[in-house]
């Protein structure tokens, strides 16, 4: 099993998301992780999926992807060539006493502590996936109550292979 | 037209975020973003859901999420009472000149330069809409080349009514 990052451009029409999230599912492939966002260009979204499966599969779902009417252009992120970026939010459990030791936790991240309650904190995080799921394994010897990832946008290092859309 | 943030949780099965984003288009009402992200819990995830329609609509769509079979709980995440935070990816346009200046539009947004090549930069943020929309609009002086955005994520503030899962 592969792990592949691709980047769509397509129309933002009614439905494109669920159009492009139903041909993988229909085709048995496991999506990780979708987002989405517009672009400069008025109505032209860009969209980073993250799918799992086998080389050949993964290569047959670009193929069918960019066939769709909505999509501009589908192309792969490669690891090497990518920057590849992902948000967090963790509700942790917290008395007045932790709370210093999770803010010392989050300074270390460089996250941000968004909300304070009585007994529970939110800290943003965003980063890699590896830094999130490090800060993670920390803030689990706390109690995490609720954990809300957006999963990962990413973009081609330098300015060669833009579409200009 | 009203906004809604809608917080989902559901069983990670295939094709789940194909039904759930296939059951907004097909009643015609229109998803802005949606993110999905694993929870502490296996198995589950939690999507964040920001759609547009009327009162009306909104709620009638609500009621129809909730009745699909691999969905837990959903619920309204009002702004008074949530948190709400996105990501972005910036490849702007940069001279070595300019790259002096950007770096100095990002530090006051406490943004990250993740990639510098000979003329252009990858800058990150994450924040509230509007401070990402805010830097967007500084970062439109220079050339923006490509735009990456998560769409939100959100939990609510506190820690009353979360759902064990």
């Amino acid at each position: 099993m592969k792990r592949k990052v691709f980047q769509l451009l397509v129309d933002n029409t009614s439905g494109v998301l669920s159009r492009i999230s139903g041909l993988f599912s229909r085709r048995g492939y496991n999506i990780e992780s979708i987002t989405a966002g517009e672009t400069k260009t008025p109505h032209i979204t860009r969209i980073t999926i993250v799918a799992t499966g086998d080389d050949d599969a993964l290569a047959q779902i670009e193929k069918q992807v960019a066939k769709l009417e909505d999509v501009r252009d589908v192309k792969e992120l490669k690891p090497d060539v990518s920057v590849y970026r992902e948000l967090a939010l963790v509700k942790v459990r917290a008395n007045a006493s932790q709370r210093a030791e999770i803010k010392t936790l989050g300074d270390i991240y460089r996250a941000n502590i968004v909300d304070v309650s009585d007994n529970g904190m939110i800290i943003e995080v965003s980063g890699s996936q590896a830094k999130i799921d490090a800060l993670l394994r920390l803030l689990d010897g706390y109690e995490i109550l609720e954990l809300a990832r957006t999963g990962i946008a990413g973009l081609r290092r330098g300015t060669d292979d833009i579409v200009y859309l």
